[in-house]
């Protein structure tokens, strides 16, 4: 999003919650990929849906705040709840491994930031 | 859905809101088309944002039943307030027109069947 | 879509095919859950990749195709491979499991729909 | 995508489509919404249709290229036509509206490095 104009009905804030679910919703697909290489726990069925969970999540308040709708408020809320139960997951797995500790970071951020914007 | 095997982590009232949501995700669309050629009050911002917000709010809550998430409650009840938004503003231009009244009771029998697995 | 209107702009053809693309998308994200439960060839990342690949490509050429879009016979067209990819490799895994031989049978039905309305 | 770790599977050039694909994605929405404010012939149907069409060609193309699937060439290459289509459209209505024409800058930077990926 760095090298477009903001609409006028997107606040600054709203237009970095946008960002983060942006960037959660790519890094839990990558990631997810990342897990079914590994396998093991890492491709147990609740892990993975989480992953699912997340990256869906995002995407959808993504676009509940892109079109100025109310609802963001709801959308926003259950991201957060997906994005955290994403980074329990990941954190659980991480051990030393990058990009499960990046992917546990970024669901971090898109949590707080979708907390925010539902009014928290 | 109706040639296919129930998947064991789908119970029979979740299936019969995985049917709900994807026929109101497609009348939302449909109508939505129709809506743009009618023009006028038809075409008016919020309305056409409540059935975007109406066919993606039903699309979300489908897949996170289908993947058996915790979280579909969460994403069900939004598609319940999505869709109760989206059958008030379809009554209120409907009229004699089909297509609207047709919208308007998908979007009601979605957002019953919706308030249901959201535990209301 | 069973109890709906039809649109104007929805031939009979495509609106079997619509159809079919609903349900594929189901199956593909419910056999999904099945795969990973099972685990083992049946949670291989190229297999798991196909059903998400197919229930994503179901779910696009289903919308190009409600929203009467002239990009529709593209849309299609990768529908069409991406269900033949996913039902060559639940057919693999299938054996006697009725749920890995009703997603063979769904992503067949499918690709044959929106090769057809690719027009070849 | 700035500060997350790049997944092993993902190329720099299909890094920066995934980019382009993600802003597009995102200036297609804000632009829908402005184009259903302005009314008149930026609300005729087939100019949003065209937004609709490209916002979710780019998440599509975004998807398969983040699995990492064989099928991002054919999606690259929907896209690109979907976002041509979309800035010609754009260009058309642009006048000195920067949003406008933001979005038809967003739309063919977005074909071009698609149509890369597509092998073109």
């Amino acid at each position: 999003m760095s090298h477009h104009l903001k609409a006028e009905h997107i606040s600054d804030q709203m237009h970095a919650c946008i960002e983060h679910c942006s960037d959660c919703h790519d890094v839990c697909v990558e990631t997810l990929v990342h897990c079914l290489k590994l396998g093991g726990e890492h491709a147990a069925p609740e892990h993975l849906k989480t992953l699912l969970d997340g990256a869906q999540a995002c995407d959808t308040s993504r676009d509940f705040m892109l079109r100025g709708s109310e609802l963001h408020t709801m959308y926003c809320r259950g991201c957060s709840h997906a994005c955290d139960r994403c980074a329990e997951s990941c954190e659980k797995l991480a051990g030393d491994d990058e990009v499960m500790r990046n992917c546990a970071d970024s669901c971090r951020r898109c949590a707080g930031s979708c907390r925010q914007m539902a009014g928290h």
